[in-house]
């Protein structure tokens, strides 16, 4: 570990877009505490949207923090689970919020992991036409990537976050102390997130994560607090260049593609979105390599630290009769394909990615040899 | 009729809004010229979204105009009225996109009166997080109101327009034969959008509806262009002012509060949202003369031409054992209310809006009085 571990307990982070920047705040101890919402516009309302999981553990807590700017705090509760991010799901957040006559002020609150954050966002970005939000990420995936840079959605049967808005938050609050009741699973799924910014932003990072994968799993504080926020650093980076993901944040996506058919293939909710976007990493890898843009050492660094995160590395056969005809299938609805074209991640030396079509017949090998 | 209606068969307003800035072009023959697309940005497909009563009139010539811009234009056909401004109608146009494999290039194009508009719009702005789309509106309503400014939504069964977004369209092209075809009663609901832009901004505009408002009702073409380009220049500074209403906008609700609570109380598409809008605006007169800010000749005024445009002038009771109580209800929903109070738009002098509360007991006189 290096010296940026005794860092400060509190790190911010800032986004720059204008006039809808906003910070991070980073450090333990911080969601339940008043003056960390400080600077978050008062109101006569506010709702805190979580789900059944979370609700008994930290929403008191919450609504205690926030009782001194707001008259009212409600609460929604939502069913758990990726399986949820419809359509029904957030229309239960427009009911809370009408039915409590909340006007265009009111503050939302989104208390939960990456799928209560889409929603929350996407409830945000609608509701009277925009009202602002807040992220309470509470777990490490929506900590280090989905609850920062305002990609808000939800899933469509045909699709993964067809449907959604790109919103900023007023403010993004990483709890590390939230992280100390995370499923070992989830922790696991977070990481791939984390791993993600070594191979396309920082070779450093990279070296760093190899070293600490253990005391990340172990649920180490400074490790954790350190991995959070070279995340958000590198993220708050690539989306001040590139907002609505004109080019370059497309690399953000690095293994969706895979594992995003991975997740549609499975049934949301089979596979963690971690999970997917794990096993999906190695898939980009190889892809990368038959491209001749990495060597074979670089796919097995990738693939050990995957697996040594505790995620899979091995994709499921999602069609025993055509698996990679099934996977080319539900990789063609990705919002990065382009007129039918699907557009990949791939890696381009370690610390560098770079966006492009490939031919079906490579990817269908790497499919081939990665399925089983 | 005055010099202006000689103007060029086409015109064009501006909507200046930095980078989602945007031309209205206004003029006859438009809509099914190829070059009236030409800034178009291009892509491998169109959608084109219209109703079950415009397809069979429109579709084909607008599918031939758009050929040489896309390599397929696809259409799916909504059902016709406000009731259904639902999000299972605009799940129809998710369906058709995804359906077809439509990456976040496809070009979305509006053909049809406010809901397809409305529909479309937040469509656009949600699928894949947002798609360029296009307003080729064909009521005189949405020509001159709500095709423009980007303000897009759906209905939500305890609330008007309360799921939607602020999003720009690349383009509204108002064909005024188009309107050749739009029954006397939508022509009438049309004309009351038109005739708020008066009281709001425009004394002398005021004027010169009162002496063209036969010529209006017959269809006269010249009579026409001079209503939807006046209409459009007066909404297009307002919203060039203050695109996310934060203040300013919301003048040209004027008549809407009242109007959007006779809508809910009837039921969505009982009274045609013009209807509504022209009730309203005798209601918000009268509600503006109690406040001592215009005289009674004012409101008998615009009562007289809100008559002759064929729109109610007496509001419907929503509820016999306390109307004015029902009324006030259903106001309270309002977006422009905070924390619980009602926000009116009232007029402070012919030509000048001003937006404030009032009290209860006020506004109940001003429902009593108006409704039988």
């Amino acid at each position: 570990m290096d010296a940026t571990l005794s860092a400060p307990p509190t790190a911010q982070v800032q986004i720059a877009l204008g006039e809808r920047s906003y910070p991070i705040a980073i450090g333990a101890g911080l969601f339940d505490q008043p003056e960390t919402y400080a600077a978050v516009p008062k109101a006569a309302a506010a709702l805190i949207v979580t789900n059944t999981l979370l609700a008994p553990l930290y929403v008191q807590r919450l609504q205690r923090a926030l009782a001194g700017r707001f008259r009212a705090v409600h609460t929604v509760v939502l069913p758990d689970g990726e399986a949820y991010k419809t359509w029904e799901t957030l229309n239960l957040v427009f009911d809370a919020l009408l039915s409590r006559g909340c006007d265009r002020k009111t503050v939302l609150f989104a208390l939960g992991g990456g799928v209560v954050g889409d929603i929350t966002g996407f409830a945000a970005a609608s509701y009277m036409r925009g009202v602002p939000f807040v992220q309470v990420p509470t777990t490490l995936l929506a900590q280090v990537d989905s609850s920062v840079g305002g990609k808000t959605a939800i899933n469509h049967p045909l699709g993964k976050n067809m449907v959604g808005a790109f919103y900023q938050p007023q403010l993004v609050v990483c709890d590390l102390d939230l992280l100390k009741t995370l499923p070992a699973r989830e922790l696991s799924a977070g990481l791939a997130e984390v791993i993600k910014y070594g191979p396309i932003a920082d070779a450093a990072f990279l070296g760093w994560i190899e070293a600490n994968v253990d005391a990340l799993r172990a649920g180490d504080p400074a490790a954790l607090a350190h991995a959070v926020r070279r995340s958000c650093e590198i993220k708050a980076d690539v989306v001040g260049q590139d907002e609505r993901e004109g080019g370059l944040r497309a690399i953000l996506n690095f293994g969706h593609t895979f594992g995003h058919a991975i997740e549609a293939g499975m049934g949301y909710g089979a596979w963690l979105h971690g999970e997917g976007v794990g096993c999906g990493m190695v898939m980009a890898a190889r892809l990368s390599q038959r491209l001749g843009l990495i060597d074979d050492a670089a796919v097995l660094r990738l693939t050990r630290l995957i697996e040594r995160a505790g995620l899979p590395t091995v994709g499921p056969v999602l069609d025993a009769g055509d698996n990679a005809g099934r996977y080319l299938e539900l990789m063609r609805v990705d919002k990065k394909a382009e007129a039918g074209e699907i557009k990949f991640v791939l890696i381009d030396g370690i610390g560098r990615a770079v966006v492009r079509g490939a031919p079906d017949a490579l990817v269908r090998e790497v499919i081939d040899a990665s399925c089983a």
